[in-house]
C-alpha cells in the first residue's frame, strides 16, 4: 500500500451517504490518489437526510475539496448540484460523481453502469449485441440499464416487483435511446443472453436468486452488483451453468477505473 | 509511522482556516489517532469567510465527525458554534477546538496557551510565580496570557503596538483573574524573569525581535509562538544570553497532548 500523510495542502474528496460505514471507496480511492501521486484522500460523511442538501453546498464551498462521490440514499438528490450533467446521469437523472472543474463549476455524472460494462470488458466478454434481462430498476439497474444499452445492447428487458419503477425506467431509457428494444417485463424472456442482478436480492443470508433464471446457456453472460467476499447466489448460478460472469468487486474495481479517470487532470 | 487507512467507519476531525495549505495538524493529529488506536484522521478544509458559518454547521450535523479544529481567522466566530465553553475560551471569547459530547452538545475551548504552559513545564521550568512581559494581543496572545495567569503567573505586562488591543485584553484577564496585577504596557517593563512573543514578528526573513529586549538575566524563561525549523530571533536572544526558552514547536506539541486529551474518550 502506498503511504498516505496527511497535510494541510491535502486535497479532499468525500463519499457522503446514510448509513455510511460500509462504503469500500475510502480505502480504495485514498490508495489510488496515493499511487498516482496525488496529495488526497478520499473520506466518508455520514449524512443525515435533513442535512444533505446543506452539506452539499458547504462541500462544493470549501477551497480544497476537489470532488464528491454520492451514495444510497442521494444519487438523485445530488444531481441537482451539477451546473452540467454527464449523458448517463441526464439519462437517468441522478448522478455518484461530482467534480470541480478548472472554472469552479461542478460536473456531475453516474459511474455506478459503466463500471460493469469495464468490469466485463476486462474479462474479454462484449456487451455489444447482447439480449439482456435486467433486474432491478431502482439507483443501480438505471445506471446499469443505461450503460448496457450505450455500449451496444441488442435488447433490454427491465424486471422488478415494483412493476411502475420498471415501467419508468424503460420509459426513461426509449426517450434517450430511440429505437433500442426496450421494454420492462413480467418475469426474464426468453432467448437473452445476459442477465444481471441489480437488485438487493442477495445481499442478505438466506437470499435466492432475484428471479426464476431457469436453466442458463452456458453462453450467457452473468452479473451482480452484490459485492460480497462469497459469491451472491447469482454468480453461484452462474457457475453451475459454466456461464462467464461479473461479480460485484469487478463492477466496482471497473467503476474505480472511470471514477479516478473522472477525478484525475481535466 | 503508524498506518492510515481511511475506511467507511472512519470518525472524521476536521481544522478550518484560511489559508490552510500550512497547518501542521492534520499530519500530527492522524498520526497520533493512529498510535492511539483511533480510526479516525485529522483533514484540512479551506473556508473562505463568507462560507465559514454554513461550513461549521454543515460539519457539525455529520454523522461522523467528532472533533473540529479551528485556526486564523476563525478562532473567535467559531466560540459562537460551542453549546458550552471551557474557562479559557470563556475567559478570552475564542476556541480553537471544538469536541462532539455523547449527547451531541458540543463543547469549545481554546487551547493555544495550554501548550506554552505544558511545553515549559516539560522542560522543567515552572510558570507559577513569573512576573511576565508578553509580546501580541492577538488570539494567540490572549490565550498565553490567560493560561499564564491560570497557572500562577505573578504579574503580567502587555505589551502590542495596537495599544488598543493590549487595553481590551487587559481588560479581560483582570476580568478573569481579579487580584492579579495585568496591565497594558508601552514597552517592556523592568523586574520580568518571563518574556513571551505572541506576536508574528521572527515569521518573516529579516524579522528581528518584538521589541527592545535588552541584555537578559539568565534566569529569564523566554518563550515564542514561531515555529519554524531555524531558531527564530527571539530564541537565538535567548541562546546568546544563556536563558532557559520554550519554541514554537515545543509549544505546538504541548498544545498537541491537551488536544489529543480534549478529543479523546471523554
Amino acid at each position: 500500500m502506498s503511504e498516505t500523510r496527511i497535510t494541510g495542502a491535502t486535497r479532499l474528496y468525500a463519499i457522503l451517504g446514510d448509513p455510511i460505514a460500509q462504503v469500500k471507496s475510502p480505502t480504495l480511492f485514498t490508495e489510488r490518489f496515493a499511487r498516482a501521486g496525488m496529495n488526497a484522500v478520499m473520506v466518508p460523511m455520514h449524512v443525515l437526510s435533513e442535512h444533505f442538501d446543506a452539506a452539499m453546498t458547504s462541500l462544493m464551498a470549501l477551497g480544497n475539496v476537489d470532488g464528491l462521490v454520492v451514495t444510497v440514499p442521494y444519487k438523485a438528490r445530488a444531481a441537482a448540484f451539477a451546473t452540467r450533467l454527464g449523458k448517463t446521469a441526464t439519462a437517468i437523472g441522478a448522478v455518484n460523481a461530482l467534480r470541480r472543474e478548472r472554472d469552479g463549476r461542478w460536473t456531475g455524472d453516474m459511474f455506478d453502469g459503466v463500471g460493469f460494462v469495464r468490469g466485463a470488458e476486462r474479462k474479454g466478454h462484449a456487451v455489444k449485441g447482447r439480449k439482456v434481462a435486467l433486474f432491478g430498476a431502482g439507483g443501480a439497474g438505471s445506471a446499469i440499464g443505461c450503460e448496457l444499452v450505450a455500449a451496444g445492447a441488442a435488447s433490454l428487458a427491465i424486471v422488478d416487483p415494483a412493476h411502475e419503477r420498471a415501467d419508468a425506467l424503460a420509459a426513461r431509457l426509449v426517450r434517450a435511446f430511440p429505437g433500442v428494444p426496450i421494454a420492462a417485463a413480467a418475469a426474464m424472456p426468453p432467448g437473452v443472453d445476459m442477465v444481471v442482478n441489480a437488485s438487493t436480492v442477495g445481499m442478505r443470508d438466506g437470499d435466492g436468486l432475484p428471479a426464476d433464471l431457469g436453466a442458463l446457456d452456458p453462453g450467457t453472460l452473468v452479473g451482480d452488483v452484490i459485492n460480497a467476499d462469497a459469491p451472491s447466489p447469482m454468480i453461484r448460478h452462474a457457475m453451475r451453468h459454466g456461464c462467464p460472469y461479473v461479480t460485484g468487486r469487478e463492477m466496482f474495481e471497473g467503476q474505480a477505473d472511470a471514477l479516478m479517470a473522472f477525478f484525475g487532470p481535466h
